[in-house]
């Protein structure tokens, strides 16, 4: 990947108040491909102490986003026109991890996919899958540089 | 609406981490219909200052829970099968007013609408929709009481 | 509505070869608003002799493309890129009555809303909803005339 | 798979005149996936020629319907709560062909994914994505004989 695509990539997690919120951290970035992980805090739970349906659907959101934004020029901005979620599994576990993927990159939107698994014991079990739009908008006053 | 059902909402509500986390408050409980607001604070920011798609998600699919449970058995919790979201205006503002309401009530599952608004300078722009599918489950140990 | 606009519109109806397969009539044509027609046929039923939600999908899908369209310049042309439904009742009954309207209209996407009627014994029962977001794309070689 | 289950799947299919009129074929059948191919008829064209959204979708929810249905048991019916569906390429072609797969089997609910590919001078392209959640209900009256 470009390296001002990635600098691209990375000021915009960073720029994000609320993954900091969350504690979300970015596992990896490569080519149409982002892992986000988000490790286990009451704070972020539902009434029966499992993760919310809201913080998986913000980092599978996000690690979709991400790996939209890395196929994108590197003045380009992501933005979520849809997403789409299925909860398969109750969110019980020490760690989300959540991957997101490009399905088909076109000029103006690009259609991902992603998961959730939690670890609970060192096991990896599926809790949400997402199909999401993505929008790509150039800055106009913005560079690469 | 019986005084143990809008016990039983309100307790899921109030249980839910969560939602002090981000700051949300039950605006209004009615038969079918719930309202949840989200003052703004930057900790609930994307990248260009907005509340981030995920806290608008969060608070919807809980109007839409509620609404939904609103309508079950008092020993009932309410399980979020899936949703989809569309964002139509980015949510720049003072404060987010999610509303949710049943469409259609089931043995098993509940489909709801879900709308949120956000406020600025004292008016309200809508910024997101959701279709969302709630599922009912009857807690085998627990009484209305 | 611009006379050229309404003509695009039906000529996009006409020209749609299942709309005639399926029985599938325009009903009304206002600005941001579409509602199509099907009466019953045998041969759009499912394993239990109702209305398949398939065929349902397909007028709502297309009701919603029309109003995309009505708010669209006459050379454009209408894509769906995605739309959710959900599956409300059975649809057991003489005739389906579709619906779309504009929820929001942007510069590239509209995001629209869809409802199907069934109606049994002159009495409309709601039988599914739609969210679906549509893509505008201008025909280079074409002109309103 | 069972013998009872197959015969259940296949009336299902059978049963069902819209698959006729469309002239869609079953392609194979598997424990928890089905395939459905469709060859290209004028009928089922949209304005610009190509295979109608309607069309991509109907088979590709009859995929993902059987595919629920393989793991059900045998007096069991299958249901399509709701689907969504992204469109990713137009879908010019000699023939469709839809996959349906179960992600996630449970007792009330089944979560499904299914693809549909063109076939354009021997080559596949993917067309749409959806992803499904099916209900199944069991027939009182009816048994696996």
């Amino acid at each position: 990947m470009d390296h001002a695509i990635r600098k691209n990539l990375q000021d915009c997690f960073v720029q994000q108040p609320l993954m900091r919120t969350l504690g979300a951290i970015v596992g990896s970035v490569k080519d149409g491909e982002v892992v986000i992980e988000l490790p286990f805090h009451e704070k972020l739970t539902q009434h029966h102490g499992f993760f919310h349906a809201g913080v998986i659907t913000t980092i599978m959101d996000n690690a979709c986003g991400g790996a939209a934004l890395s196929q994108m020029p590197a003045n380009a901005t992501v933005l979520t026109v849809e997403y789409k979620v299925n909860f398969l599994s109750p969110a019980k576990g020490d760690k989300l991890i959540a991957r997101g993927k490009v399905l088909k990159s076109g000029r103006a939107l690009t259609v991902c996919q992603g998961e959730v698994h939690v670890v609970l014991d060192g096991e990896e079990k599926l809790v949400a899958t997402m199909l999401a739009t993505m929008m790509c908008r150039e800055m106009p006053g913005s560079s690469a540089e």
